[in-house]
């Protein structure tokens, strides 16, 4: 069994038991590779064959996989990217997360085309992977507690490699903060607490050495060159990504979402354009002309969206950060009504450190801010912190507080789902979650898409498998419900693929919203496939409906299937998208028809056992058959 | 709302919500109270409406429940008890767990029927409720790290009521080993991690003052005194809690288990009778002529099974313990191959001061001993230690360890199904566990009925599921499978019944291995419900109802329902009861035979809707109806 035939693979994943210690390699075969792709598809193939779904996300037979896809080792723009997966411990189901940093290109110059770590390490170590292939787990006592920059530069140092790559936890990950994050260079695999499950480990970090030399094979190299400077070039054209993200980054959707579209979740999404908050306060074109340090790219990016920004004259001078996103600017900004961009800065910077998802963590804040105001919650809830509105002291020392879990820290540490069961008092009105995954700055009331697409999401509250993208764009009309669960599925189809190949999701605007015959050309120059369009889709469906079906181990139906209370019953208050939303009944609609159309069954939301065995997965509707009537 | 009409009850649940702060106070009515009963029905409701079963055990949004039933407060005869549940980090499914302990009288003294914790604190608190009914959320931050006896004493000095009664984790529960106990004098709800569940809420004990003075009706004092008269005159004739019991305890069954049975299990089960095992050396008679300090019962009991025993000679010169158990004598002697009585009351003192239940701590070891003896782990697994059966020195000092999660004791402490998923090599044949309860000592090969009992109990491995009583005593013939399916729902409809009103199995002997009309007589005569037999019926099979359909939402099915692979592949090798087991065929046919009887689907064994609505449940019903197909 090995991968002989098919360009863009080193053949081998590496499982690490780190309760028994030992350190298996498993080939892959030609068979395996061209049904699974890489990424998304090898980590949902072997974490629903690893896990049992049923169990913790904190249980050491939990497993997690940090991958790469066929672009990885490739000169493909924007692979400078891995991918990661495992249980969530905060949507209870499998949960993914793709991270800028060069350690999947390391990755597969050591021989290895991903990691999968299972059991628990009785203290703290750390994974290093040599370049040439040896794997030692050391100990980590002495990082422990350790900010993630510090971490990633000790463990350079200890194995004499400052080349190497290194995806750290910091103490929120450590601490099992729900939302924790992973590290690398300075961007972060961030959403669903993937650190939170290397925390369970006790795994500070993976580490990968600079010295391996295990070349990528391009299968066809020509037409890959011919594809490259194609793709190079339409980068260069697009009005996105060859200006507005390399001139501002993310944050220029802060204008056009929160004003031209009145789209930008204010105040716990009570409002989506507030005409009492100032928007331009935490504009892009602001962070630009008044906090640009310099300009940043992901290795291999032609693009370079990332930025450093710094505060050099308010009540935050000197605090600095890669970002904020647009999605920060959304989850401390106009979420929790604080317009300091240096607030946002300073707050940015610590969560990177500390390891925290900026988006659940603001997100969750906001929440905890209405309940305050509203009186449902009180000092006593809040250690005396006057948690209204606008409180950017409690947004930026709340960080630390949340990742040692210490006081009212230790709450916020569970994100709105649970805050909200707890908290009861009707508070589950307004808790902006999907799946337990709160929901990011692209609002499910003005894009009907983002509505079903949160909805059926795997991970819930995420714009990485719904894409908002197209709708702003207008490529599909954001009030139409005919046709949207069509429009979402080709999204999500989108996003697996980009999360199988381990790229940027950026590329959409120039190769489709949707699956296009791009995205064929571009997986068959690497690998050698041959695919068709068919396949190509048929792979996406696949690799959706395992990840499905890991979800419906673990207990989630149709009924899990939603978007917050108060996005089905309160419209838009006021701004460009006033009065719009989405209500019950149009959700129904809309899921009858995404089920019907992924051949799943409309009352569970459950993949029937012949779209299962049509897509290649006989094996798992056998599986399911044990858990559910087929 | 208020029960009026019905003895045997406060009428009131305290709702304690240890993130909030907030405590409620839930008003039972006359209609709840006939429905649910008490203890193991009060519990199985209310927390079937509070928890989602599919969250963690240690979830915040997890809720625990400490419970009386109609009898605390009266002078019942075995009513010193008191009733534990919760989801349980072991079997990841509705868990309870019942204890010695005269806690559950001054909680109806005091007021209440039961007490509900929901949410987790910032920082170690205990719960401390007066008497007279109020309630205060203590600091508990100098008490976390302190063994069991030390914080119950603290407690009791610190509220100025020596008193009063605590129930209190060990450091064990602290640190979330999943087998974790809680303690209340000197008995334990052992199973099942119920202090783990405490552990993971930061709640260090639960403490109620002896100031209650709110009395207990008894709705017919006549019939109630001639009950008790005739009851308290059964209990002293019958042989087993007349004398035997009294005299030895438990331990008593170790040589008619051991020897006569040859039915209990040596070596991680690779025998049941060992010809090499001297069980006489872990005898009753041995402990009683060597051992014994003293005798001692629960609050209100004839019977009085406790013994303190003390090694007054040996290696383990010194050490004293209440107890060890039979089921102690099994896990930690013929389990382990150790033989010396002072290594196991050693490591019995030790696992209650450090609050770990005994029979998965002792069942996990020796599992592990038969793994490193087969080589599937090694030094480097076991920190060198050499894990051979029968070396007492890891027996005794592990516990430590596992209670710290030190070292191996931080996998030890993960019990036999998550262990061997991690160790694999085969040696999931012999975790002995059903549904990751490690299995007590009664044989599920020499008794028939423990083998349908282990594999439908909604706990598991639980010998207060199924009751083995009957098949000792030859009131069910061990080797049928004929009629077994309704003999061993009968064993199960006596324990919850038993779990209901909070009394001790031991009266089963005099009661009947299965409901009998005494039963029907006990509850109306303190309650005043006026039920048929058909009621009590209706009520069990009501409540089992429930806990299975928590664990179905949990995500267990008919595929869970089963036992050790050993145990249905490997025949006793040797003794009395050599070559008998149940093969995967027949213990197939009596589960068919079983969910028939209950009225649960053959396929899945989830219940039937009609079922469900035939018990009261349609609720429950419709709930179900949108995770599953009805």
């Amino acid at each position: 069994m090995a991968v002989e035939k098919y360009g863009g693979y080193a053949g081998k994943i590496l499982i690490v038991n780190l309760t028994t210690k030992k350190v298996h390699v498993k080939e892959l075969s030609d068979g395996f590779v061209r049904t699974y792709l890489g990424g998304n598809g090898f980590a949902a193939r072997l974490l629903y064959d690893m896990i049992d779904p049923r169990v913790d996300a904190y249980d050491p037979t939990n497993a997690i996989a940090f991958m790469t896809g066929p672009m990885q080792g490739t000169t493909m723009p924007t692979a400078g990217k891995y991918y990661v997966a495992s249980k969530s411990p905060l949507t209870n189901g499998y949960f993914d997360s793709v991270s800028g940093g060069f350690i999947g290109f390391l990755m597969k110059y050591a021989g290895y085309d991903g990691i999968v770590v299972t059991g628990r390490a009785d203290k703290p170590v750390y994974l290093y992977v040599h370049g040439k292939g040896e794997v030692e787990i050391r100990d980590a006592s002495h990082l422990w507690g350790k900010m993630t920059s510090e971490t990633q530069q000790a463990i350079k140092e200890e194995i004499g490699d400052p080349f190497a790559m290194v995806s750290a936890i910091g103490p929120a990950g450590e601490n099992l903060v729900r939302y924790a994050c992973i590290i690398t260079e300075y961007r972060a695999a961030g959403r669903g607490g993937m650190g939170a499950v290397m925390g369970s480990k006790k795994l500070k970090a993976v580490a990968v050495g600079s010295d391996g030399t295990q070349e990528v094979k391009i299968a066809n190299w020509e037409k890959y060159q011919e594809f490259l400077e194609w793709l190079n070039e339409e980068i260069k054209k697009n009005p996105a990504t060859g200006k507005g993200l390399p001139t501002y980054g993310t944050p220029i959707l802060v204008k056009s979402i929160g004003v031209q579209f009145g789209a930008m979740g204010t105040r716990n999404h009570q409002f989506e354009f507030d005409p009492n908050f100032n928007y331009e306060n935490i504009s892009g074109e602001k962070l630009n002309a008044e906090y640009l340090v310099k300009h940043m790219a992901c290795p291999l990016c032609p693009i370079g969206c990332s930025k450093v920004f710094k505060d050099t004259k308010g009540k935050w001078k000197d605090a600095q950060s890669e970002g904020p996103e647009y999605e920060t600017l959304y989850a401390f900004g106009s979420m929790c009504y604080i317009d300091d961009l240096g607030a946002i800065i300073k707050a940015d910077a610590l969560c990177d450190e500390y390891g925290l998802d900026t988006i659940s963590y603001g997100v969750t804040l906001s929440f905890l801010m209405e309940c305050y105001e509203k009186g449902l919650i009180d000092d006593s809830f809040t250690d005396g912190i006057k948690l209204n509105f606008g409180n950017d002291d409690a947004l930026v020392n709340l960080v630390e507080k949340v990742a040692l879990r210490q006081g009212l820290g230790d709450k916020v540490a569970e994100g709105s789902k649970r805050l909200a069961r707890l908290i009861g008092q009707g508070s589950e009105q307004f808790a902006i979650h999907a799946k337990g995954l709160e929901i990011p700055g692209h609002s499910a009331r003005a894009l009907r898409g983002m509505s079903l697409g949160y909805a059926t999401a795997t991970r819930g509250g995420s714009h990485h498998d719904p894409r908002p993208t197209g709708e702003y764009a207008g490529a599909s009309d954001r009030t139409a419900v005919e046709g949207k669960a069509e429009w979402v599925i080709g999204t999500q189809r989108f996003t697996l693929l980009g999360d199988s190949m381990v790229i940027c999701h950026f590329l959409e605007r120039v190769l489709g919203y949707t699956p296009t015959e791009h995205y064929v050309k571009m997986i068959n120059v690497v690998t050698g496939f041959d695919w068709s369009f068919e396949e190509l889709i048929a792979y996406c469906d696949r690799i959706w409906a395992l990840e499905r079906c890991f979800n419906i181990k673990a207990g989630m139906r149709r009924v899990d299937d939603t978007i917050p209370r108060r996005f089905l019953t309160e419209p838009i208050p006021e701004g460009a998208s006033k009065g719009m939303y989405t209500d019950e009944a149009t959700l129904n609609k809309m899921l009858d028809e995404y089920y019907e159309l992924r051949g799943y069954d409309k009352k569970l939301g459950i993949p029937k056992k012949e779209t299962l065995q049509k897509l290649g997965l006989a094996d798992v509707a056998e599986d399911l058959e044990k858990y559910i009537y087929a």
